[in-house]
């Protein structure tokens, strides 16, 4: 077979040559515009001739700053397929993070939105690396600012070559893009993708079995395209030829429904935060969303309620995914096996509930105490994984043989497998609550909560205990209105049947809000720093 | 990211892991039974075993001549996965090529179907490397043979080691398969493909966007396993769990269709030949084809009249492609795109009788007299292929050289692309007729001949003209019964709307038959012959 490589390349001018005439649209600043494949591919050039003419070289790392729009789609092509690469900045960081990794990723060139300018112009003097600021703005002129030197993303992009040719003779092992993860304590550990990960993970994407993601399709990722490449779908997305719709900065659950349903989205992505502030936003006025086939979420568990109000409420199919930065993400998907549909509508929910089934291409083996679980639905170990668009280290980071093991990745995830191979998430390992040397899992505690007609979120942490180590404390945020009224008995008493009595929270706390991290997540360290001082301890 | 190679044993083992339950259906001499992916996997590894008992090592070839049944799937994972080389010989070729190839192959052990049997004992004298015979029946008992050493299949299976390991340490480069394919003179020419070829077209065939074959599908290939892999099915089908039909040897049209309806097919694949004989069939007898959700078609142009009878008359959709034994073999598949929805019902079967659009991962270059041709539908040029599951030589053969050029493989195949991108076969550049100076393509002429409510089938093959230097005469096959009653006259009538002048045929023939090769093509080089002595050349 020939030795032609997996490259970047080969997925823009796909799309620039076979679907020029579909359509990216694109919610910035100043409002929604429409670009299509071929004028984005012919953008992405001009970039491309722009970034070499500021001295950009083959290796070398870009650095963006910058919510879902299209000039940022440009940039995720037009910088890999130059040979340099691209390096996605979770604006959301702290400021210290931020410096530390743009320093440590020697980032040589910054695209930056012009809303998130002040945030640069405050550390400028600590970049270390940086030899250029490209402002990304729709206005005319450059915005004032301190960065230098300082250019106008639209003016290099007139003055650059809009027949610049891409690279098709890298390495398909050559890194094409990189992003940071939050760690527990410290710094931010760096991931970096090779043309060849992504090239796989995007086909993977488009498998018939897992997201099936299709040139019919027209897609929304709400997830940032500063966090794990928004999941990959803009690279599968151009790939196959799938229109794109890019929502922009600050976008609000009324908002995306509102663009959901006039760009006819069949496809969305984001995290459960997203989801539930979208359920509200439908549950309380009137769209057409029946251009969705699908809603995928990833990044924490989905609650089963939430799930079945989509389902079943709205008839809009939910997805059920698990990844995360160093997976590129994709790593599980729900997948109904054929036979499943002749089971009970109780029996597929419990499906659907947990985060699927390994997507073809990877390998995994969960980790308990005693070696390998049974696959049994029961036995919890820790998740880690194998293949082609899994990370092999931390860029340039001494953590690394902590995650990285035997060729394996530690996720960090406790999860449960069933006899089908389904994989449920129990827990983080670090948020397990160990009571009297037996586990319990936070995550099923939450979902029972969030199951509760009047609960709109639930986080269970552990508390230090005397007798049993740590026992489980359950932080609740109740629904608006009359929901208000219910009492931490009632709770209970709709827990008891559930669940083995040690099982149970010590305690039910009543909370305005759940902290969370930049992407969602519940931020479970400082919110088992504040239930200490609620509980006194 | 992970250097983890692309290799067959995941595929294999994914099956096992995850669709255990899952039936493959085998059809054989003594009738149909099932097995599960968990049966098969356990009959691969002794499988493996067995061999490895025989002598079998890293690198060596195995030869199969079998039908499409359960142990030559077994073949297929079991040869490969122990890092060995599985060549699947085309048992419809002439004796000299078979002793050909098994001896250019240097097959060290040939797994034969008891029916095949005869053919290699007339020849075992001139097999120059084959060390061990394992014939595969039914039977309980080795049938009588003068092959020697001669081993029962099942035998040596039931004496295997059920969970003997495959191989995870492979190259992903190294050869998996192998397969020759019949050359217009001389010898056939062998094409080797790669683990990495294989998982990747296979995760092809798995795209929404492309044949999307998936756990849900019941596949059914007719095109049998020892031409070019059956189009890939069995790796793509057994790396999603989706359920096997493998019909056996000695196939008809009603046993086909039998089958389909039987086993609730839900896509199956082949060339025209077999779908002409499956229509007529459906036209003569009731069928419940419902679970029929694709026909996929390739080999050479499917006749639009065909298509249509499909779609129309049985609600079968059809689905054309393209590719060759150097292609592994899909590159161009029908993909309607999203905005062709809306396009007026002829316009849309114009798409679908082209042969569609370039597959994700591959590129194609069409070079006509003056370089690349344009995007019109209407220049001609060669189609030229590149990417990762096209073969870069033929196995130790000087002929290599002639269709692989600057990392290109020239396929032989004379095209058009339209504006849309979707490519047509017009001809072989050996089978253009060319009059004056100007092309004339066989195969247009072909279709318009096969849309006429009264022919069977129609080849047109180029003859020697004093003037014009070729000029091109059509071979017409009437359907039975009044049909039989159609004129020459007729047919021209019906011709000369749809053609300039020049390019109606000079002598319209009409024959019983038109010979066709072992993989049913149209035979144009015996064709020619019989048109020359009829029209006393």
């Amino acid at each position: 077979m020939m030795n032609t490589p997996l490259l970047l390349t080969q997925m823009i001018e796909r799309a620039e040559r076979y679907y020029p005439k579909k359509e990216i649209v694109s919610r910035t600043e100043s409002g929604i515009s429409r670009f299509t494949y071929k004028e984005m591919a012919s953008r992405a050039r001009r970039l491309a001739s722009a970034l070499e003419k500021l001295g950009v070289e083959e290796g070398d790392k870009v650095g963006t700053l910058a919510w879902n729009h299209h000039r940022h789609l440009e940039a995720y092509f037009a910088i890999p397929c130059s040979g340099a690469v691209l390096h996605t900045i979770n604006i959301r960081l702290a400021p210290q993070h931020i410096i530390y990794i743009i320093n440590h990723a020697e980032d040589k060139v910054l695209l930056i939105d012009s809303d998130i300018l002040p945030l640069i112009e405050r550390v400028k003097d600590q970049l270390t690396t940086v030899k250029a600021f490209v402002i990304m703005t729709d206005s005319d002129t450059l915005p004032e600012t301190s960065l230098s030197p300082a250019y106008h993303y639209e003016t290099i992009l007139a003055e650059g070559d809009p027949h610049h040719p891409f690279r098709d003779d890298l390495d398909e092992n050559a890194p094409a893009g990189m992003c940071y993860t939050s760690a527990t304590t410290g710094n931010p550990k760096g991931v970096v993708y090779s043309h060849r990960g992504i090239v796989l993970h995007s086909m993977a994407l488009g498998l018939a079995d897992t997201t099936g993601v299709s040139e019919k399709d027209i897609a929304l990722p709400v997830v940032p395209m500063f966090h794990v490449n928004a999941w990959g779908l803009p690279f599968a997305a151009t790939w196959f030829g799938t229109s794109q719709v890019l929502p922009g900065p600050y976008f609000t659950p009324k908002l995306l429904a509102e663009l959901m349903q006039e760009e006819k989205v069949t496809i969305t992505a984001g995290v459960p935060t997203i989801w539930l502030g979208l359920l509200k936003e439908l549950d309380e006025n009137q769209y057409d969303l029946s251009s969705l086939r699908s809603i995928l979420c990833g990044g924490s568990a989905a609650p089963l309620g939430m799930i079945k109000a989509f389902e079943e409420k709205h008839g809009i199919p939910f997805m059920h995914a698990y990844g995360m930065t160093e997976t590129s993400p994709l790593a599980t998907v729900t997948g109904e096996k054929s036979y499943m549909e002749e089971w009970g509508k109780e029996e597929k929910y419990n499906v659907k509930a947990k985060q699927g089934i390994l997507v073809p291409g990877l390998e995994m083996r969960i980790i308990g105490k005693d070696g390998e679980v049974s696959w049994d639905g029961k036995e919890m170990g820790e998740l880690t994984l194998r293949g082609p668009w899994i990370a092999s280290e931390y860029y340039k980071d001494e953590r690394t043989d902590e995650a990285f093991k035997d060729g394996w990745l530690y996720t960090g995830d406790v999860v449960t497998v069933d006899e089908e191979g389904f994989v449920k998430i129990v827990d983080r390992t670090k948020d397990l609550v160990k009571s009297g040397g037996e586990w319990i899992s936070s995550v099923d505690l939450e979902n029972a909560l969030m199951a509760h007609e009047s609960i709109f979120e639930a986080a269970v942490v552990a508390v230090p205990h005397p007798e049993w180590q740590e026992r489980p404390v359950a932080c609740v945020v109740l629904k608006e209105g009359d929901h208000q009224n219910t009492t931490k008995e009632e709770i209970y008493e709709f827990l008891k049947p559930q669940f083995a009595k040690w099982w149970l929270p010590d305690e039910i706390l009543f909370f305005e809000e759940i902290p969370k991290t930049s992407v969602g997540k519940f931020l479970k360290r400082a919110l088992r720093d504040q239930v200490k001082e609620r509980v006194g301890q």
